[in-house]
């Protein structure tokens, strides 16, 4: 995998990671992956509920900053890689049937429809970067964990068959470093941008912080403040709520690496 | 006053408090006048001690941001207003001796000497106006109070005779608030910037957020978070530490009212 992504026939290290994918050879998650490209989530919806899926990226943004959408049954989009198929160029997918999981494939090639639209929303792979090029350090990729994730009392605003609470994920940090964060992660609006909340988690409806909704608990000390941001699960699970007949999301972790920059997200 | 400030005669609203102080109609303090112009802290000593408290400010500039100098003995200093004379365009003054107060008067023509420099140092009223036409709610604002300040466990980096702690002032905000007003005041580095701190105040050895050293303390609700920015009372105390043979300071709260507008220290 590491030899493929320094093989220069493969163009940039994006491209060789997605055309890995491609070819069976990256399966596992691509955090870590062509470090320095801009990686999003996935949702693969039938174009009937393209346009409501679109307004609740419109009305959330800080969970869901679309950063990519095809056209219906095109499996290109061109502004994240130029010869990009998205039915292919993730190690692994989720298909689902009414809200109920049916498949962890390798590739959609099969299950691709005339009328899917594909969207890809930032994450927050982009803003650790900074943070950590910032020497902010993060506790979770400290411990090789995943990041703790949490529902919280915030209601997004509800489009069409998408409604449901806000999911945020967590990083304890000392204040100065929370100060730090807050300046780091205001400059990337598309991939969650500013964090929504600090200290206090009753306030957003978490009671327990050692006991998050999704991902793994990290010790907060005594000199620390929790620091949330949006998170990408919350349109996975609003879209998993809205039961529809059919969707398509990437497998945990296993994102669409594209051929932007990190830095090119960079409002400032 | 008011009806001073809008004599046309007199230019702009800062140039107008400025003569008015000049001609004894101003000597009350400045909060609130000349609305949008940036207002600054004043020292003014000895050329002997000039190096050393510039190489203070530089190594502190949080709590030192250095908007304007003057030559030795000359009582202009043109970036900040063109006619501006320091020796009487402040409301009000204090004179000081081996660090003890000695005089407040309206103006220092006669304490005038050829070896003074003077210092003015950028204050907090800028980067309130931005947090309050960006609507956060400033409590010691609405109650009509003074700012708590606290002297706090983080030393100074020392110059000369000039060391001490970091005094802070506080402000009380909702976590949603708080990181808009991080990020509102990262745009303002000449007028202290980003807070220092967050949450947590005994990390920086305060123990009593009710006991402020300076100012009036103001309630921090359940839901609110203590956010701390650096102080411009830090070099005022400093300063009185250093128990120089001849100092002279603006009166509190009695700033000097430069031409430049608060907009044009924005960083971004």
């Amino acid at each position: 995998m590491d030899a493929m992504l320094a093989n220069p026939a493969h163009g940039n290290a994006a491209r060789a990671a997605r055309l890995a994918a491609r070819d069976g050879g990256l399966t596992r998650p691509t955090a870590g992956v062509a470090r320095g490209y801009m990686q999003g989530n996935l949702a693969i919806l039938p174009s009937d509920h393209a346009a409501d899926f679109l307004r609740f990226c419109h009305l959330n943004p800080k969970p869901c900053p679309l950063i990519g959408v095809s056209a219906p049954g095109d499996p290109g989009i061109p502004s994240l890689g130029a010869d990009l198929d998205i039915r292919t160029d993730l190690p692994r997918y989720r298909v689902w049937r009414e809200g109920e999981l049916v498949e962890e494939p390798a590739d959609i090639v099969r299950w691709w429809r005339a009328d899917l639209v594909a969207f890809v929303l930032g994450c927050s792979f982009s803003f650790e970067q900074a943070l950590m090029e910032a020497g902010v350090p993060l506790r979770h990729i400290e411990r090789g964990t995943n990041v703790p994730m949490y529902r919280t009392s915030i209601d997004c605003a509800p489009a069409g068959p998408f409604a449901g609470p806000l999911v945020v994920s967590m990083r304890p940090l000392r204040p100065a470093d929370a100060i730090r964060a807050v300046q780091i992660t205001s400059r990337f609006p598309a991939v969650h941008g500013a964090p929504v909340h600090l200290g206090l988690p009753g306030l957003i409806g978490i009671r327990d912080l050692a006991r998050p909704d999704y991902g793994d608990a990290v010790p907060v000390e005594a000199d620390e403040l929790p620091v949330f941001w949006a998170c990408g699960v919350t349109p996975q699970a609003v879209i998993a709520a809205a039961r529809l007949p059919f969707a398509i999301t990437h497998a945990p972790g296993c994102m669409l690496v594209t051929d932007q920059l990190n830095i090119s997200a960079a409002a400032f």
